[in-house]
């Protein structure tokens, strides 16, 4: 199945979120000492619950090679196990044209992932080998979580901003297979009204909720449909204890609860 | 030995050549089955005549687990022979700040490079844990190669473009440990003049020359000092044969004499 028809399956089941699974070494819980044994428990709690799980490349890539083993080891588990449930590949990649066909490989072809993040800075031509992958999404960065994102981002574009700049073209000009989408913090709730008026209703992936502070309510509101809410250490670290994917599934399932609450 | 010694020293002794080390399976020579195999071959060949290696993630990462391998392999095996020589990781790599941690630990600590190639959309702010590795370089994209570069980077931010803005923070603003580096492709000479008059004597990888098109006549002039010179296809695949090594040096030879005639 086609990342556009799992992500529509999702959305008709009424399930809008993400779990980042962004597992840290220092943080794994008594008695769990691999990084897969830990999603695995997280991912078997949840997936009646989720529309994807996102898992942030860095985390596995600061293990090295045993990370990345890792995490090929989750992203093959969900697809045998929950086939319907979408891997987003945090992993904000971008290089320019033929390079790019490497990441490709690695994303969707080695790792099994549905959709990817990526950079906006090279441009179109260059991201194409990602976008001609009709059956996998990529999540292009709008207008990022971080405290300082506005550097860049928020520079004046002939009365608009880089960010309202990047969110026109990637839904108004990259989006001739359908699979573009955007990646909007959701610590920018009013960027975030904005962005959503200019695109329709192409994806937006949201992270920042939870840890980062961004405000549920106000993202719900703004992003209006066709968004998945990304979580992350609230739901993955919300328990140390042998029962941390009960508390995981607790978690998932309140946040659940208060999006269905937002959406008009 | 860090980065900015280790720059400083190659520049010394007239040696401005970077060789990317960007294998693909189908592009291996004869009898030649591994990524550290063919790129040993060409480290040895060539080590006395460049200032930097450098390997594109995107390559290796084609290859999964196994390609982790081969570039751990080859990243230790310059440390170990040629710990003069520089290695830049072009990992095109930037996420929030506290996530960046998982690449500074792959790139610096797990791999051993001196140095990585960043995007610079997220800002300063979400730059830090690589910035503040003040042993280490941290090239940032300001101009790339490919043709579509323009689409963002060529916008008017209040008379000038935004890669002349990026140009002009990471020069001025980020560069508080002196560690701070750009990226501009040697295929926009003019907006390279245009970017080390506003960076000073900030160090500029430039790839493009070779296999892309770039003129190196114009490079050089536009670069003044301070430049790395990046060539990959043109040197590691120079020669399909059995002496592909001999080949690789004698391209890099042609291209350092190329480069030191140039310089004014």
């Amino acid at each position: 199945m086609n990342f556009l028809d799992k992500i529509g399956k999702k959305w008709s089941e009424g399930k809008y979120v993400s779990i980042g699974l962004d597992p840290v070494v220092e943080k794994l819980p008594n008695g769990i000492t691999g990084f897969f044994e830990f999603n695995k428990r997280i991912i078997d709690a949840t997936h009646d619950l989720v529309l994807a799980y996102k898992p942030n490349t860095a985390f596995y890539e600061a293990e090295g090679v045993e990370g990345i083993s890792e995490l090929k080891k989750t992203i093959d588990y969900i697809n045998q196990n929950y086939p319907e449930t979408v891997v987003i590949l945090d992993a904000k990649r971008a290089d320019i044209g033929n390079t790019n066909d490497g990441y490709v490989k690695f994303a969707f072809d080695y790792l099994g992932a549905d959709a990817i993040t990526v950079h906006p800075y090279l441009g179109q031509e260059a991201l194409e080998p990602f976008l001609k992958r009709k059956d996998k999404g990529v999540f292009v960065l709008c207008r990022t979580s971080n405290p300082g994102a506005g550097e860049f981002q928020d520079l004046d574009i002939a009365g608009s901003h880089l960010y309202e700049k990047v969110a026109f073209q990637v839904a108004r000009k990259w989006n001739g297979y359908g699979n573009a989408a955007l990646v909007v913090g959701a610590t920018y709730p009013l960027e975030l009204q904005k962005i959503r008026k200019i695109t329709d209703d192409i994806p937006i992936l949201i992270p920042g909720i939870g840890a980062q502070g961004g405000d549920l309510e106000k993202t719900v509101n703004a992003s209006k449909k066709n968004f998945i809410i990304s979580s992350s250490r609230g739901i993955i670290f919300a328990s140390n204890e042998s029962d941390f994917d009960k508390a995981s599934r607790k978690e998932t399932e309140k946040l659940s609860e208060d999006i269905l609450k937002y959406i008009k």
